[in-house]
């Protein structure tokens, strides 16, 4: 199944995408938040839209999508998770995975405008397999961990770099700035996606290829993660790991380059769809 | 106004300390979570208590306590934002704050158990000043910063020095372990406190008086960091800052000393009450 969240900011409804239609499930009365999960929300979906087949109400194209996930506990981000992004940025692959938050305050649609922060110059880009947890886990072992995954999305792991890396601390200043994290277009159950481990992701930017890499080479691989955070925290039901982006961000580039109003990121992995952001410069609300 | 949240884990109620007496607001039949603050709870919380004077049942003091705030959208911490604290751990106070994310599945009551992690050895206690934001803050002015402010607690920012320092990465790995957050008794509002730039705040292991300071070495003071932490992300009503810990963390000892099963911490702040943690092994529920 595929699950999107389409309408305004604030007030998104549920759908599912069934033989490429997207469809209204409204009537179903939940969001796609830590509740329907944990309640085994997936299957009781699957349920009501099979008894609803035929019935469901279309969902127009044109309609804005939303984060396919709603208010996560937290966003947990794996950093240098591929060796040729480790080291276009001057960093050895690290012997254990490296982990950071994005502030949920971040998440927005997967074709929203992405706003450059106030002060900003070095805001960058980031395409990466995100991973939705789908029942609580804490300690879980690497061979059952596929038992809490509910799905895959499309995620741009947008940074700013000078926040980051240049302002005394740990990344996550330059990590949660609000709107650096579009997801979707969709939320996509593991039976949609024929191998994780094997899918082409890829990120332009005003048309021109940035990044162009593959799952394949993920150094710690989505079972080892879930595991491996789950000795640290208790992930929770909706809760957002973000693997980790192949080579091709600003950073890497001699000299680097970043981001800059009317600029359009489009980003896409296999079996996962694609998303489109446009930049614009930030301006009080 | 003091505010609790008391009874079972996940099922707290909401209460009010009035005159030192402990007392139910369930009928106010709201919990103190981010559309509590963003919709001027405490205002309407106030009106309710006045209007049910010496109606409101009593709430017995042997009640178990929750963290007084509930699911914030994130727990943003400072770090080494004492001198005297950063030089015990040989750091140099920094230029600017530090910032680092506690995972919000940290949160416990103020005497629930703190559970030493699995394969931990290094879990160390920092007393720290926690704010909880009122209302939706985004570049805020340091002279505004004031009104962003819906209360104040007592926190113990729970931290495992090896997770934190020696794993490769950020600290968020060290400091969002489960009940690695002990909030607590109770939020104060702003008018409880009379200089929270000079309250005292102080920590003991097994009876043996640890850490003693004062807010007024902060190196960083309130209003500045809502409006630096504002400056890279949004922080929602209900979101909880903590301020940065004093000097006599068990990582500043020569040899360092770390908490073990049996253990008991007890810590206060004038005026925001105190908490006292019980330490325990970890143990598959």
């Amino acid at each position: 199944m595929k699950l999107i969240r389409y309408g305004q900011p604030g007030h998104e409804k549920p759908g599912v995408i069934l033989n490429d239609q997207q469809l209204d499930v409204s009537a179903f009365g939940e969001d796609y938040n830590e509740a329907f999960f944990a309640t085994d929300g997936l299957t009781r979906l699957t349920e009501f839209v099979r008894a609803n087949t035929g019935k469901l109400p279309a969902v127009a194209a044109n309609e804005r999508l939303g984060a396919p996930v709603a208010r996560p506990s937290k966003i947990v981000c794996v950093g240098l998770n591929y060796a040729d992004h480790a080291r276009e940025t001057g960093a050895t692959p690290p012997p254990e995975p490296v982990l950071f938050f994005k502030s949920t305050t971040a998440l927005i649609g997967p074709n929203d405008d992405i706003v450059i922060p106030k002060n900003s110059t070095k805001t960058d880009w980031e395409v990466e397999l995100a991973v939705v947890i789908g029942k609580q886990a804490s300690y879980v072992e690497e061979a059952d961990a596929h038992e809490y995954i509910a799905g895959y999305a499309l995620h741009n792991d947008v940074s700013e770099r000078e926040f980051q890396l240049e302002r005394s601390g740990t990344w996550d200043k330059g990590k949660g700035c609000d709107t650096f994290a579009p997801i979707g277009p969709f939320l996509a159950t593991p039976d949609e996606v024929a191998d994780v481990d094997n899918l082409r992701l890829w990120l332009s930017v005003n048309g021109q290829k940035m990044q162009d890499g593959t799952t394949a080479n993920l150094i710690f691989r989505i079972p080892f993660l879930i595991s491996y955070i789950s000795q640290f925290m208790t992930l929770l039901p909706g809760d957002i790991i973000s693997t980790g982006t192949p080579a091709g961000v600003g950073l890497g580039f001699n000299p680097p380059v970043y981001l800059k109003p009317g600029d359009v990121v489009e980003l896409g992995i296999d079996g996962l769809g694609t998303s489109r952001q446009e930049l614009r410069a930030y301006t009080k609300q």
